[in-house]
């Protein structure tokens, strides 16, 4: 069976991924990371994810971003509520972390060499998050082709079948298509975890333990968002 | 003054790399990997040569290569001595940490990014380090697309003045021509550390306290020979 890496952090859209690379019959070293984010949840959540699609394995990598600063994930800025649809779409967004999916992308390279996999999958999105710069077709190119030139497996491809591939199978998606190819595919987003600012929630029960998602965010906007557009019941307990 | 992120590993090819982005007027932000590595011998090192060179500010990241194995530098393998320069040559050596300039390139742009530098020096070589993939210049060019692809400062470049640059001023010269290089530069190479495999040396003074470099791993042999090529006396303390 040809094996893949998949970036797994435990959202909506990872978790459709990895049941897209599952359904292509991949099997899935998964790979999340503990940057110092506030919502250590994800974390949780992206570790009953991958057991629920029978992953292969599943990796938490610790890497530094705070050094950085510079974005409201990592350092101590008010996560924006209740923005607009045209402030959500502005710009790019405080919540922006400087070079994160080249970092993460890297990181993933790293352990498709060690695990002999020629497939890297990520959720990138040029449409909800067309405001990064990390999210976009061109991008992902660039990666893809660094990661021929950067490997021992990429160097020595004997042709196009070898060579290290990047597949962000969501890069066109609305968050509506989304959740419904998610839904297709089985995936159960109780599991799941998108807020930014999650809100205690004591003596609620659930896969999130005593947590609620704020509901307020722009992650959480999105969320609902796209359920609501995909026609499926949101599983998700929201604060407000 | 424009500035610069300077990957710096505390050894004889960094300290050069910063010496040159210092002559050529540069602020020079400087970045260390602590990476699960043997020898921390070279963050202590790294930090004296920043300090020396009048670097604008030194920053260790701390990054879990370990994780992914695979590696005589970050797991438990044997580190190889007295190698022949053969053996030096063929393959890719086992002390190659999969990805691991692309990983440190990846968070000098998050550095980079955040301090506003279009400029990232590193000390990739091509000569010595022909076996690393990640050490040639079809690498380093590719990370340059990628870098104006990733990053805000990136994607809203006026022109080519302010794209994003990876300097890579080493990656045509033979170990001897770096070290005139440095010489020339007043580079403090007593301060700087090679050796992959430290040997306890105690009541030793000196810049790295009571630890000599081993004078046998293929780091202190390329060290060695680049001193003997450039005709510079080595300060190194080596324990054989």
């Amino acid at each position: 069976m040809a094996s893949a890496v998949v970036l797994l952090s435990g959202g909506l859209d990872s978790a459709t991924v990895l049941a897209l690379a599952r359904a292509q019959g991949f099997a899935c070293h998964c790979l999340s990371f503990d940057y110092g984010q506030r919502h250590q949840i994800e974390l949780a959540a992206a570790e009953r994810v991958a057991r629920a699609a029978g992953a292969t394995s599943h990796r938490v990598a610790h890497v530094d971003l705070r050094a950085f600063g510079g974005s409201a994930l990592t350092a101590d800025l008010a996560v924006p509520k209740d923005r607009s649809d045209q402030a959500m779409g502005e710009d790019i967004p405080v919540t922006y972390v400087p070079a994160r999916n080249t970092i993460f992308l890297s990181f993933a390279l790293g352990l498709a060499e060690v695990t002999e996999s020629r497939a890297i999958f990520f959720g990138a999105n040029a449409v909800d998050y067309s405001g990064y710069p990390d999210c976009r077709p061109a991008f992902v190119e660039a990666f893809e082709q660094l990661a021929n030139l950067a490997t021992r497996m990429g160097v020595t491809a004997a042709g196009p079948a070898e060579r290290v591939r990047i597949h962000a199978p969501l890069l066109h998606l609305s968050k509506g298509q989304i959740v419904r190819e998610g839904t297709r595919l089985g995936v159960d987003f109780a599991l799941t975890w998108s807020c930014y600012d999650p809100v205690p929630a004591p003596g609620r029960a659930g896969a999130h333990g005593p947590w609620a998602a704020c509901g307020r965010c722009d992650s959480c906007a999105l969320r609902r968002r796209g359920f609501a557009e995909a026609g499926v019941t949101d599983p998700t307990g929201y604060a407000g």
